[in-house]
C-alpha cells in the first residue's frame, strides 16, 4: 500500500482556512479523548441513511449513530428499535432545532434531498452541532457560502458527504495524477451516470433536487477531475442533451462538459440519467490510470498502464465517518470541507451558465 | 464468431449509390476470375506505405504489389529489390501518368500526405485505374466531392483507407450497437491520440497535413462513434486546446467534440497529439462494450457487460487491402467508399466551425 495520505490529498486538494477551535462546547466534554466516539444523528432516514449509512455507523470506530430526524413517525418507531436510538434522540423537523440540549449528539449529518441542505444545515449549526452534509452540498454557490458561514460563526466543523476522499482507488488516482508518477497529466476522462428509474422520485423535481443528473451524479465526475490533478478549472464548456422532455421536464437528462486546467489538462467529462456509465481516466506523458467502476460503492476497479490495481476494497460510508470524525476529536480540519464542496458548486454554476449561453465560462 | 459481416456492416453504414461497373477497362481483363490477384502500386513510400502495406500485400489473397511511385531514386532501388518490383512499374510523380498504360496496375493506393490525396486521386482516375486512398481523405469537403466526381466519371472505384471495417473488434463494436445488443444506444464515447515525437514532421505543417490531430487520428474516433451507432450526427459541438503553440503552431492539438444524433444517441470524443488515448465505448440501455485499445494496428482488446471478447487479431491492412480488391473483383461497391470519407469530411468541416465559431453546428 503506497496510496496517498489523506494529509497529502487534503494538502494538495487545497481546503479551507482552519477552524479556530472544531469542538462544539455543547456537545463534547473531552474533544482529544480518542476513545470517545462521537454521537451522530442522521436528519433523513431514506434509502441512503438506512442501508449506507446506519449501517456503516455499526462498524464505525470513531463515530457512532445515537439520534434520528424524520418527518414519518413509522419510521421513527422502526428506527429507534432496529438501531436502538434512546427516545429522547428521535426527533422530527419541527423538533429538531431542540437538538441543542441533546449531549449524545455531537455530529449532525443532513441527508435529506438536495434543496433541503441549506435549510437544515444552517439549523444545525445552530444549534451547535458538527455538520456532514450529503453531496451535493446546496443547490446554489450562495447557499454553500452561507452554510459555510453559519458553521464558521457557530464555530462547528462542515464537512461535505464525498466518501471518495477516503477510498483506496480514488486516493491512488489522486496520487497518481498529483505525484506525476507517470509524468504530467495531460487528458482527464470521467463519466458517472445511471438509469434513472421511478419518475415519481424527487430527484427529478427541480424543487427538490436543484439540478438533474449533473447535480446528483455528475458531482462525482467533476470531484474525479479535480482531486486526480489536484488542480482547480479554469474554464469550461458544457452542452445539455434531453431526449425524454417528459421524464426530465424540471431536471437535466444528459450534461456534457469540458474543463482546462491551468497546467494545460483538458478534461471531458458526462453525466447522464439515461444510461450507466462510470469511469475515471488520467492519460499522463508516460503512462495511464483507470478507475472503472470508480465511484459507485464497491468493489471498486483499477489499473494502469503498469498492470491491475488490487487495492483495498472498503467501506466507503464507514471510512467517510471516520474520517470526518477524527478530524472533529483532533481539532483539525476537515478532509472535505463545506469549501470543497462550494469549488464544486461554483463549477457547476458555470457549466449551467455555459449551457445557457453555449459559450466557454471562466469559473 | 458472429460478428457483424461486412454486407451487413455496410448495409447500415449507408454507402453511396453503386458504380455501372467498378472495373477498369484499362486494367482488369477478366474482372470477375476470382484466381486474378490485383496488382497495387503504392504511391508514397513513407513509414505506413513500407512497415504496413508492403507488408500486408506479402500475404493478400485478392490484391499483390505490384508497383511503386516515389519521388525518391534511393527508396525506389530499395524497393525494387526488397519487394521484387519490375523496373517497368516504377514510377515518379512527373512520369506517374504514364501508369494508364501499365496493364500490371489496377490500383493505384494513394499514401501521401493529406494535402497531396486530392491531387493523386485524380491523376489515378483520369490514368483509369481504381483508387484507394489513405484517410483522412482529403483536407476540405470540396475536394473529396471532386475526387468521388472523379472517379464516378471514370468508372473507376474508389475506397477510403478505413482498416477498421475489416476488423473484427471494430465490427463487433457496429453489430452490437446497430443491432441493439445490449438495447438502444445511449451514450458514446470515443478518444485516439498519441504524443507526436518530431516537431519537423509533415503532420504538423497544414500545408501538407491540412488539419492536425483531429484530420490525422481523431477520424478513428468520429468514424467509431459513427460505425457503432449506425447513425450520422445531426449536430456538433467542439472544442480546441493548445498548451503548445510554437509545436502546434500551424495545426490542432486537442480536439474535444460532442455530437446529437437523430435517435437522441450522444456522443462525446477527444482526439490529441499531446497524450495516448485510444477508446471506444457504448452504454446501452441494457449494458455495455468497451474497446481498449480500440483503433491501433493490434492487438486489440474489448470486453461487454457479459465478459471479455476473444476475437481473432488479424493483420488488418491486409484484410482491408483484400476487402477492397473483392469488392472490384466482384464489381460490387466498396465497403468503404468515397462516399464515407466525405461523410467524416463534412463532420470535420462541422467540429471544425464550431471551434472557430463557439456555436453548435449543424452537420
Amino acid at each position: 500500500m503506497n496510496h496517498f495520505s489523506r494529509r497529502q490529498f487534503l494538502a494538495k486538494a487545497g481546503a479551507g482556512a482552519a477552524f479556530a477551535s472544531l469542538v462544539s462546547p455543547h456537545a463534547l466534554a473531552d474533544p482529544f479523548q480518542s476513545t470517545k466516539k462521537l454521537g451522530v444523528a442522521l436528519v433523513g432516514l431514506g434509502y441512503y441513511a438506512e442501508f449506507k449509512l446506519a449501517t456503516a455507523l455499526q462498524e464505525t470506530k470513531n463515530c457512532k449513530l445515537v439520534g434520528i430526524v424524520t418527518g414519518t413517525p413509522a419510521k421513527a418507531e422502526k428506527w429507534k428499535k432496529q438501531f436502538n436510538i434512546a427516545d429522547k434522540n428521535s426527533y422530527n423537523y419541527q423538533t429538531f432545532d431542540r437538538i441543542i440540549d441533546n449531549k449524545d449528539i455531537d455530529v449532525v449529518y443532513v441527508v435529506l434531498p438536495n434543496a433541503l441542505h441549506h435549510e437544515f444545515v444552517l439549523r444545525a449549526a445552530k444549534a451547535g452541532k458538527h455538520v456532514i452534509c450529503e453531496k451535493p452540498m446546496a443547490v446554489s454557490v450562495k447557499e454553500c457560502e452561507e452554510m459555510i458561514a453559519a458553521c464558521k460563526a457557530a464555530k462547528v466543523s462542515l464537512s461535505i458527504g464525498y466518501r471518495l476522499h477516503f477510498e483506496p482507488y480514488n486516493l491512488e488516482a489522486a496520487r497518481v495524477g498529483q505525484q506525476k508518477v507517470f509524468g504530467q497529466v495531460k487528458i482527464v476522462e470521467t463519466s458517472m451516470g445511471f438509469k434513472i428509474g421511478d419518475p415519481g422520485q424527487w430527484r427529478l423535481k427541480k424543487a427538490l433536487a436543484g439540478g438533474g443528473a449533473m447535480y446528483d451524479v455528475g458531482v462525482y465526475a467533476l470531484q474525479a477531475a479535480r482531486y486526480s490533478t489536484g488542480e482547480e478549472p479554469s474554464f469550461v464548456t458544457a452542452q445539455e442533451i434531453k431526449t425524454d422532455p417528459v421524464k426530465f421536464k424540471e431536471v437535466d437528462e444528459t450534461v456534457m462538459w469540458q474543463m482546462e486546467f491551468p497546467s494545460g489538462i483538458v478534461s471531458s467529462s458526462i453525466t447522464s440519467y439515461a444510461s450507466n456509465i462510470e469511469r475515471l481516466f488520467l492519460s499522463a506523458e508516460d503512462g495511464w490510470l483507470e478507475l472503472r467502476p470508480a465511484y459507485g460503492y464497491g468493489p471498486l476497479s483499477g489499473r494502469t498502464s503498469k498492470g491491475e490495481l488490487n487495492l483495498p476494497q472498503i467501506n466507503h460510508q464507514a471510512a467517510q465517518l471516520d474520517g470526518i470524525a477524527a478530524s472533529i476529536l483532533e481539532g483539525k480540519e476537515s478532509i472535505v470541507p463545506g469549501e470543497e464542496g462550494l469549488k464544486d458548486a461554483r463549477v457547476m454554476a458555470a457549466i449551467y451558465k455555459s449551457i445557457e449561453t453555449g459559450k466557454k465560462v471562466k469559473v
